[in-house]
């Protein structure tokens, strides 16, 4: 452990205006300059594996000390597998299309002005995690690309591998010739760090935390700057009668059971009720056999004897578990209403081959993605296409869904003139 | 004045819990619904001249009797051509594009899924404004176009004009088949009001305050929603060493002259130092004839006794008055170094026929609205093609400068799947 900071304030006061001063150099960066802060970056990593791994153990062996829970050592240890995915992260984002700059929409108005929006940097992210160490490359390297700088503030049980982490990215944006100061991280496990970063709009622009959802609440409620925040995932699953069987029988398996631990896994499957009992029996098989708990409604426990009742707090959790609520609806207005009472406004999904009632989903659906005859699963940055993904967003103000290079940024507008004045 | 609400958490439970319920059927509503609405709304106000008229002399009357200044006044005045100017609003509302619903980017993925995103509204919009009771119409309009349902809370100097807009505007949506809860006007006086207004994030999505600096602060600092805010307008012209001189007379001139109350007025003009003698005198003569107060550094003084010396104060000054400040700089670095300095990052523009920094300067000043040879008074909704706006963010999260019919809207995800399954 380095000498303990006591004066909280003042430390993250000078971090935050480093951070101001070294995101104006940065807006400025060009293309070439970042992509060879991020390969000097993965080298540098990929030349210190040992030390990376020395200094996660002193991270292990004091969880250990401190009882941590095995599920929280296993996302605090740095794998070999686990630094290979930061390297190749960090090369990945390289490769990806800068997004600082781009103009668009450039047109000539009636008055002879040309106006168009050019997209920029949001300035300054702090990004607030728990236990996983690599976030500390993933977010940098988002923030770096897209021009921002970024105050980075990992759980107090990972500090000794983001500090290591940390290292290895000042190298690398010295060795590109970008301000160290681009990327901080937090060298204090004082809590009252937090309640700093989050308070300072001078200083940051956007705070992204990655973590429970009470983690995620204390920060949205006590921030003093912009936070893109995701809450729950309890995804919905809508199987029309006007469905596709086959279609219906494996969306429905590989939405709740490719992976539990997700927040686009479903969590509440909703069956129209003249087809429920053509696809529930065999659906439910599927479901039994692959040892998911079903708590169901009245008439889905008619249909599955072997599912337990659903209580009303089943409709509003998110389980990230082998457990699925289901319910039997009328129509798609009853669909409809269950998923408006009840969604997270995260993923939901519609499965059927009814053309009007599709469209009526994807427009009627206030969540951030919605979906027809696919899995909910593919709610994700990587799938969509962005290239890599800082978070998912459950608001709407700004950036919804997955999160990408363009979600770090906004657009000014630019007007090109010849002497044009107002009259 | 109506029965007096003396449960004002109660009562804006009670708005904010219909203007969400309201905001569902909006969202979904077509295009003709709600250009039919807006027309019956420009109809009905139409129809009602008389009564507008009689409801907005008790509030001049009142305003009289409390002593308001008379530029407090005439704001608060609803003419026949500011009654007209209204209806004219509306109707050209109704004859933009809808923006709801709109799908870009739709393509397909290797995984076989389409993915795309559609333009949706943002909710509930809060609306806090001082005395224009024309502000109830135009943003009422905009927010019912973008399918965002309104809660509008004026001043109370204009509380009777803007309970007898509010009838009007409800008979129209009526009129329309759309919820006439989609717009209501707050029925109170009473200022608590406005602080339940802006802490109820399970009703309003948004808040967008429009009035003087001091409102949006207080509202800022307490608000519980996200903001779109418009704090100063402090706007710099650059005249670079190689600028076009009679580009540089007619804009500079323009820009600080055109209208000295706005925004996107001229507040502070930066001249490069080799052209300063050639470009100074003349433009000072022209500002000096028209009556503007000229305030410069040393350099300018020699060159133009008749200017008084600016003080540090003056750089950071908004003066909304016929005072321009006038600093020479070495370059277009010194330039920059004083923008970033000094400048709110609403509107700044460079006369310059030197390509390199024309594009210098439009990536490196962080403003809503970069220019290269032109007036700061385009910065505007209507100059930039938005066909209308609802105020100027001078933030960069969610939206940066003008904001729009797009401005109120979000984008969400939309999947497009054959029975696809992440595998």
């Amino acid at each position: 452990m380095p000498e303990p900071i006591t004066d909280i304030t003042g430390y993250m006061n000078g971090v935050g205006a480093r951070a101001r001063a070294a995101s104006r150099a940065l807006a400025r960066a060009g293309t070439a300059a970042k992509d060879e802060a991020l390969l000097a970056i993965a080298a540098d990593l990929d030349a210190n594996r040992e030390q990376l791994i020395r200094e996660n153990e002193k991270d292990l062996e004091s969880g250990v000390r401190k009882g941590l829970d095995a599920a929280l050592l296993d996302r605090l240890e740095l794998t070999p597998g686990r630094i290979d995915g930061m390297i190749e992260g960090l090369r990945q984002i390289a490769a990806l299309p800068d997004p600082v700059g781009g103009i668009s929409d450039l047109k000539y108005r009636p008055s002879g002005i040309q106006v168009g929006r050019m997209r920029v940097p949001l300035g300054v992210v702090g990004i607030i995690y728990e236990s996983r160490p690599n976030v500390t490359a993933d977010a940098a390297a988002l923030c770096l690309k897209s021009g921002n700088a970024t105050v980075l503030r990992g759980g107090s049980e990972a500090f000794h591998s983001n500090q290591a982490i940390a290292a290895g990215v000042r190298r690398g944006l010295e060795q590109a010739g970008l301000p160290a100061d681009a990327v901080q991280v937090v060298a204090t496990t004082d809590r009252a760090a937090v309640g700093a970063l989050i308070t300072m709009p001078e200083f940051v622009d956007v705070i992204i935390p990655r973590g429970g959802r009470s983690l995620i609440e204390r920060i949205s409620n006590e921030a003093r700057v912009p936070v893109i925040k995701h809450l729950d995932g309890i995804c919905h699953l809508y199987i029309d009668d006007e469905a596709d069987l086959e279609k219906a029988l494996q969306v429905a398996f590989n939405a709740k059971t490719q992976r539990y631990g997700t927040c686009n896994t479903l969590e509440t499957l909703l069956v129209a009720e003249d087809i429920a009992e053509t696809v529930l029996p065999e659906l439910g098989g599927m479901y039994r056999e692959k040892g998911v708990e079903l708590r169901g409604c009245e008439t889905t426990r008619r249909l599955l004897p072997y599912a337990v009742a659903a209580t009303d707090e089943d409709w509003d959790t998110e389980y990230l578990a082998p457990i699925l609520s289901i319910r039997v609806v009328k129509d798609l207005d009853e669909a409809l209403d269950h998923i408006n009472r009840h969604s997270s406004r995260h993923t939901e999904s519609i499965i059927t081959e009814n053309y009007t009632r599709a469209r009526r989903f994807l427009r009627e659906v206030d969540s951030s993605s919605v979906m027809v005859n696919a899995s909910t699963r593919f709610a994700d940055g990587f799938e969509y296409g962005l290239g890599a993904e800082i978070g998912i967003s459950t608001d709407k103000f700004h950036a919804r869904g997955p999160v990408g290079l363009e979600g770090l940024t906004s657009l000014k507008f630019i007007v090109l003139g010849d002497g044009h004045i107002r009259t």
